[in-house]
């Protein structure tokens, strides 16, 4: 048979499930500005600033030493000691053994959900949200129930009763993303107590990615948000997920951790191996810096994210038709304005047209669509350029 | 309701699929020779030798110019141009849309499964093999059948038939690595023909993990072994994994990539975005090096690989009971020797009591029983001192 005999193929395509899944309405916007010049990005969850000299440096050096090599699957030893030490510090007592490398926050999720979930498994997610967490699991066959918080006078809450009750016998994990990206909204330990216990008693699985933890502002004597790790044994069924990236500005190094029970840890080490094997070794080197002599530098960054937050607050809101309130979590504003029912449409409109970059809500579900996001991890200058932008569109489109 | 009248919880598992992956027999092994002082370690797939140093200086550049932001879920667009031009160059026309950057080999074969196969799939492997691509399929709920090679006076050798038969009308995927990690095995140009053409007619995917492509030895003038890339367009269901390891020595740096149908990309990159979001930026930027300029490096390296081949298949036959031959590709011997047949048992022996580290056969299925895997990626001196210590074990426990 000559290869002219045999039919041809039609273009191959992806698994149902994998087709379905969001692409990034972000993506989308980013597309439609193509070609317009001198943009001002704020779109992306990540800083402007290039990651501290002191982490770069400990690589470079690392590499220099020929730290080129494949290193255990669940991270080198130093590192997984200084996590120990952050995390205890931070949390309380948890020993190396709890303590797993991953190769950047979203693969600890996977891991995590390829740990607890598979086909036919029911997952409830806590929206709007990181489009992440909702579709992670639906690459593993799990179907995802979502619970939608509120928007009003307080902001962005949770209807607590709401989210326990959608937490049936029959679920087998909730996700949860707080402080929240999008929203900025901080679950209470309350909350987290309530969800912990109702959990407990129904045998149901907790992600906690707690990757914003150091970002938060409502309590200048508190050096983290409300974690789960504040509440939970170390033993019980909670997998809290961390990154590098937003605590020591880290984004394009893809270097993440997880917190789990130690009875996981050996299941964990063949997941590791069979997504990405470990994390490259001189970046783990980097992390050990960024964790053991980061800390004023995160403390300053924290103060900065807050500046800026304050100050943007204040700029959005002396613009007509804009509803914004400083959240007490994450790096976002997450703001209604006119035009935002289309969320989507406004945003490409902005870059077009004024060359402002925001994410528009109906990215993070369709709990979001009515807003849209704006990263405020700048200095004030470039948010105020930003700020004059949006003043000039809604000038030109909004009726006085 | 206090914490303390809250049922106690039995330890957390992780789910059953996950609990039955295989663990690494290799580890095992190394775990049985903690403690052993001196121990020569051939057990990995990794060569001693650090990174050339230009690549590793084109990452230490990239940092200290701050690239350490998100890239594009594909890559950056540099490295991907790179790599079409060098797939290119040794298979033929391939465009950048074909081309997708991961954050290590495995990692594309994990991402290769994504996008193909989920619960209740059929995928067929060739065994004796690497235990990561028969197990990746198993967490995304498929079962895998394995078709065995044959081992005999000419080495491990496919026979064509049977995995054909293999390949029924409900496969979904045909995953296959040659050359061969554990045995050396190279698939021929004909045999792939007849497994691209029985697939296309029946729908299959194939996916072909080549890394080990360029550590080809039977053919002086070949640059490469046989691929699927200088038989299948570019747009059929053909899916080929590579890694930056075993070329460029950069078994801990995590990069890879994948060459796949153009109209798989955009699913593909939803995929990196829920896996890894993308490689470290950086990491991308020594890939480039590592492409443009490493292409006489790897071929000094492929010669001094043939070398040590050579020199290990000798001094390895002088022993008794030793049954060894050279294969065509890969970087392993994968012999029989006395015990082997309990070669776990074996491999931690060997460990103990002379500090001999090779990987057991049984790690790479039960075809691979009666045989060990010895790495011979380092020079002939430290193989010369592994032969000596394997023959103070033969002559301690073979009766003479």
């Amino acid at each position: 048979m000559s290869e002219s005999d045999l039919p041809t193929p039609r273009l191959p395509n992806a698994r149902d499930a994998v087709r379905a899944l969001r692409p990034s309405q972000i993506r989308e916007v980013a597309n439609a500005g193509f070609g317009v010049e001198n943009v001002l990005p704020f779109w992306f969850g990540e800083s402007d600033r290039v990651t501290p000299e002191f982490i770069r440096t400990a690589a470079s050096e690392a590499l220099a030493q020929g730290a080129t090599f494949y290193t255990h699957n669940l991270g080198i030893a130093p590192l997984r000691e200084a996590l120990a030490g952050y995390v205890t510090n931070l949390h309380g007592a948890t020993s190396v053994d709890h303590i797993a490398v991953t190769s950047a926050g979203v693969n600890a999720l996977m891991l995590a959900a390829q740990l607890v979930v598979g086909a036919g498994d029911r997952v409830v997610a806590v929206t709007p949200l990181w489009p992440n967490l909702v579709e992670i699991p639906k690459i593993l066959g799990a179907h995802v129930e979502t619970v939608a918080l509120g928007y009003g006078a307080q902001g962005w809450t949770l209807d607590l009763e709401r989210l326990l009750s959608a937490l049936t016998p029959d679920t087998k994990l909730l996700m949860l993303n707080s402080p929240n990206n999008p929203t900025g909204w901080v679950m209470s330990a309350e909350q987290q107590r309530a969800v912990l216990e109702h959990c407990r008693r129904l045998g149901i699985w907790i992600v906690a990615d707690e990757v914003y933890e150091r970002l938060y502002y409502a309590d200048d004597k508190a050096r983290t948000a409300p974690s789960f790790l504040d509440l939970a044994g170390r033993d019980e069924r909670v997998i809290c997920v961390n990154s590098f990236s937003k605590a020591w500005l880290m984004t394009g190094w893809r270097l993440g951790w997880i917190v789990a029970p130690a009875s996981l840890m050996d299941d964990l080490g063949k997941l590791v191996e069979y997504n990405t094997s470990c994390a490259p070794a001189f970046v783990q080197q980097a992390g050990i810096a960024a964790v053991q002599q980061g800390e004023s530098f995160t403390r300053q960054l924290v103060a900065d994210l807050k500046t800026s937050r304050d100050h943007l607050v204040r700029a959005l809101s002396a613009l007509p038709g804009v509803d914004v309130k400083a959240p007490p979590g994450s790096m976002y504003l997450f703001f209604s304005l006119p035009g935002a029912q289309q969320s989507l449409a406004l945003c490409k409109a902005l870059v077009r047209e004024v060359g402002l970059g925001v994410a528009p809500g109906s990215a993070f579900g369709p709990e979001g669509e009515g807003f849209v996001r704006w990263c405020y991890a700048c200095d004030t200058a470039r948010l105020d350029a930003g700020v004059a932008r949006l003043q000039t569109f809604l000038a030109r489109h909004v009726a006085g």
